[in-house]
């Protein structure tokens, strides 16, 4: 980060007013009577309803449109371990962005809770709380086992973001880039460098999207997973390849796409040169790629290059997904984000990147033409219209797939914050 | 309840839309310059900040501002022990009212943990999220180790309403009180009617207070509790009397004051009739009181009489306290809520009682006088001199008795929400 965006970020958090969020009354307070329906007596009515039917909780609360961002601040950005207080600001910015993007109103919830088990205990008995869970800066591969509790405990859906936000925008913008370069997804050699969190529920996703295993490689800081290695937790051994590869070269040579989520520098041009004819490089590592684009570039004129970065083309940014997501599914009181859901949302996004490009979003990024091509795999996050697109594909697919508790909503397609219902 | 308060108390929680709060954004997030200063990459910068400095909390998240309102839902308002999800209303319009009174956000937790250990792990350990915590309808006894414990753990202001709110509020009416009946707070014979949160606490403070030991008498459901008893629990022993009084009525003949904090019709008109000349009598049972207020009076033309409802003159009622506790406590980031600190809250509110009573807020309430008197003896909730006065008392004596992590305030005292600085 440069110096002076560290400044300015600072002077942003601190004013006019410390932090980036509020909490505001919905409700007239004016006078003694509408205190007196706010809180005691008449508060009592609304307890009464909902202690004869849980279901009333989403009529006279918050509840249903109120996400809690939770983490334990272990694995916070890329830079690691800093604890729960120091994650704040980011998990306060997760809720501006739910709230800037899709209306939905967030508390962050820093935890202090070093174990495991204590972490899950801890969310589980604060659920009541909320209308979902998103999960946050958790470290894999604890994430895994927490993600996977607390969604059979809670009847709300929980995500974990880094997991699924990262894997499912990579998945849409992979789509476009196999489509734009004619390849099948089945015959696809997809090499994945980094086995943290986003990189093995990238592979999951991929897998149930057709690439297949025998072309599915992933590499961590010991070189390819592969079947005869001994040091694997339970989560890289699902991906443990049966082939001869045995270094990032090996796996990288010949390769049709390379996802890294990682760190910067890993790709070098000689292991680009390496690469299949016109390959697809995912770059995600943030704030520095993999590979520099104009590196890639540089390197090799048929690469198509996506990073993590608002100053290259082809952000794959989670923004594009959780807020609509969350959406979708509160919208139709999914009991939890499924597989169907996710695909959904991989699909809805990779379809927007072909659409028409509104002139507000090409004015939004200076006028540049952002037409479907190498460049403009994934839509931009500014996009009003991924609210409507990716929400309606969410709370269709959980509707069709049984987890919604209400119907598929008559407002539905939303064109802006302003068409919300909340209900 | 009227059917009719029932029903407009519905409709308003739940038209236009569920609930009551919403969370807004306090900075701008217009362009994806703004967006990279809320979150990626320029988030990082506070992250940072905070890692060197926990104390940068609080320059750049909204954590100074921030009070969790908490809850297990075993004692919700006079309703009982409902649960987490039924108390979400309550919860929600506690914040309305710090949000409303000072200015103070609230996010509101419903935790799903019956065991005590339990309760207190969950709220321990998201106590990072806070700048202080309101503990909320939490059944007695567990509620005092709850709040003893919690108190310790956390370096933040964790204060059990339910238990000090009701008895400075009523600490500063019976101050009144007596000062109108002309007596010394050293030889008047009290009497309270309940020991659960309130009661207690109540006879803590009252004793702080210069009430004496052989002057005070605690009934229970099965009458004085004295020492001879056998059932006592320690909250209660506490309290043992060591006299001949064993009823109900042995305790409130010749009284001088009687705190119902138990249920409605305990104290009859026979009962009313035994106690000294000029009684005070308190009955806070919500909604219906211990006795009803022109039962009482018509019974004794010189009772000087107050009640939990807002119908009724001489309202005791939380809000006159809380709001403003935290304020001051927020403000000069206090470690705790000691006993000075509560102390100056009664002296403040006791205090400005008896000031002349601004034109707006006498409109406020039909344009009644009053006046200092037997049915004014403690301001109405919405007398805006309140935030001035008593998060002005409190901040002084957290200052002047070592809690404080920051000097008095030089904006003090606050004459609106919007003299209040957030920083």
């Amino acid at each position: 980060m440069t110096m002076d965006l560290h400044e300015a970020a600072l002077a942003y958090h601190q004013h006019p007013r410390p932090g980036k969020i509020s909490v505001e009354l919905t409700k007239p307070t004016e006078d003694a009577r509408d205190l007196a329906l706010a809180y005691s007596p008449g508060v009592a009515a609304p307890v009464r309803e909902i202690a004869k039917d849980p279901e009333n909780a989403y009529r006279y609360t918050g509840k249903g449109n109120l996400v809690g961002v939770i983490t334990d601040g272990t694995a916070i950005l890329g830079l690691g371990d800093l604890g729960p207080l120091a994650s704040k600001p980011v998990m306060e910015g997760k809720g501006v962005l739910f709230r800037r993007f899709a209306g939905i109103d967030v508390f962050d919830i820093e935890v202090d809770a070093r174990d495991q088990d204590a972490f899950i205990e801890t969310v589980a008995s604060i659920a009541p709380t909320f209308g979902g869970i998103n999960l946050e800066d958790i470290a894999a591969p604890a994430c895994f086992e927490i993600e996977r509790i607390l969604s059979e405990r809670c009847d709300i859906p929980v995500f974990h973001d880094d997991q699924h936000g990262t894997a499912i925008i990579a998945a849409a913008a992979l789509l476009n880039a196999l489509e734009l370069t004619d390849r099948a997804i089945a015959d696809a050699r997809v090499v994945c460098v980094g086995a943290g969190a986003a990189g093995i529920s990238t592979l999951r996703l991929l897998t149930a999207l057709g690439v297949r295993a025998q072309n599915l490689l992933l590499v961590d800081s010991r070189g390819v997973v592969h079947a005869d290695r001994t040091d694997l937790n339970a989560y890289k051994a699902e991906f443990a390849h049966a082939g001869p590869e045995r270094t990032l070269a090996d796996a990288l040579a010949g390769a049709d796409v390379s996802i890294g989520v990682s760190g910067p520098g890993i790709l070098t041009p000689e292991l680009l040169r390496s690469m299949a004819p016109a390959p697809i490089v995912f770059g995600l590592a943030n704030p520095d790629p993999e590979i520099d684009p104009s590196l890639a570039h540089a390197t090799r004129a048929d690469v198509i290059m996506a990073t993590g970065r608002s100053d290259h083309p082809n952000q794959v940014n989670n923004v594009l997904g959780f807020p609509f997501i969350f959406r979708g599914a509160l919208d139709v009181r999914a009991a939890r984000v499924n597989e169907e859901m996710k695909l959904a949302a991989v699909h809805a996004i990779a379809a927007l990147a072909k659409e028409p490009v509104p002139a507000e979003v090409r004015a939004a990024y200076g006028g540049v033409e952002l037409a479907f091509g190498p460049d403009c795999i994934i839509p931009k996050p500014l996009d009003p219209r991924l609210l409507g697109v990716v929400s309606a594909a969410v709370a269709r697919a959980a509707v069709d797939s049984g987890v919604a508790r209400r119907p598929y909503p008559s407002h539905y397609p939303l064109t802006s914050l302003e068409d919300i219902v909340y209900h």
